[in-house]
């Protein structure tokens, strides 16, 4: 039986729906954009700023986490935030059978033994056009999107988890909801938190 | 419905022991040392080096394969094998339901609708354990030998199919078979078969 079920997910894959589907099977609480009301809240930083910086690497650089500047406590903001976003993680872990989507939740609670690790992807014609009919056109190629999103996600995970984002090590469980279809992905992760 | 299923796996993760169980369920053929056989004797090399060469990168050095000699039809012999044991899962692919393991098949035969492919993996803690207990004490540490074979066989892999070893995006479905046990990924396998 599983306690807690982190969803990682590449942008478009239908992680997110994934998740939200197993936590109502299950009667878990769901947690995405509440993680993030729950960071704003504690943190003071805006639900914006922590749906962009809790996930996403800045976007200019590749080196640009080595150039941030210093302002809270002697922290960067983003150092900050993943402090608070971390300990209420660390807090929502204890207190509730929940499903976490994405912010790392995977290595933060990765070593108990009742969290299942779940990492969903999909080939990118699939995640483009599912993005297109979610989010709608921009004047952004779809691929491009894509490839930004997901860089910008490895890179934060890599720095904040000294890991490589997607690799199967990682996850109790990897899966490929472009060929699998989402209602598949969502029994067999309900079969096994069960 | 999935008439081919192709096993990736981490040294000493019970990749070939899940394969062979899932293939004894759905009463599939099962391809590992069978295939090894078939390549031996097609290509007139010997068992042992097929075994060896037809997954490991040489051991010495990581440019290896750029220095490798040209001598069967001016190919090295590792291309040489490498183009006789894909025409052999081709064929197989083709002919058979059938349980494969290794071998780069998730890429020979992975765009194909019918084909499952999946990698199995585990800590490398557990891996060690199961490897001395499987193969026996040598006087190699454990852990080095671990890091020895993924090695090669990445690096194998990334040579001919010019993928990352290992990365969720290869495969339909990867699975822990340390945390999620031996059992559960054959039956996730087989569901997933049927």
């Amino acid at each position: 039986m599983k306690k807690i079920i982190t969803i990682s997910r590449e942008f478009g894959s239908g992680g997110r729906s994934i998740g939200k589907r197993v936590a109502d099977k299950l009667g878990y609480k769901y947690y995405d954009k509440e993680l993030i009301e729950k960071v704003a809240e504690k943190s003071g930083l805006s639900k914006k700023y922590v749906a962009e910086a809790g996930e996403y690497a800045p976007s200019k650089s590749r080196f640009s986490y080595a150039f941030l500047g210093r302002n809270v406590n002697g922290l960067s903001v983003e150092d900050y935030l993943w402090s608070i976003q971390r300990g209420i993680i660390l807090d929502i872990g204890k207190e509730e059978h929940c499903v976490i989507v994405g912010r790392c939740a995977d290595h933060i609670l990765g070593d108990r033994e009742d969290c299942l690790s779940v990492f969903i992807h999909a080939d990118p014609k699939i995640r483009a056009k599912r993005i297109v009919e979610r989010y709608g056109e921009t004047d952004t190629d779809p691929f491009k999107r894509l490839k930004d999103k997901d860089r910008r996600r490895s890179l934060n995970y890599k720095y904040y988890t000294d890991r490589q984002w997607g690799a199967c090590d990682n996850y109790d469980i990897a899966l490929n909801s472009g060929t699998l279809g989402l209602e598949r992905c969502v029994e067999i992760v309900v079969g096994l938190a069960r």
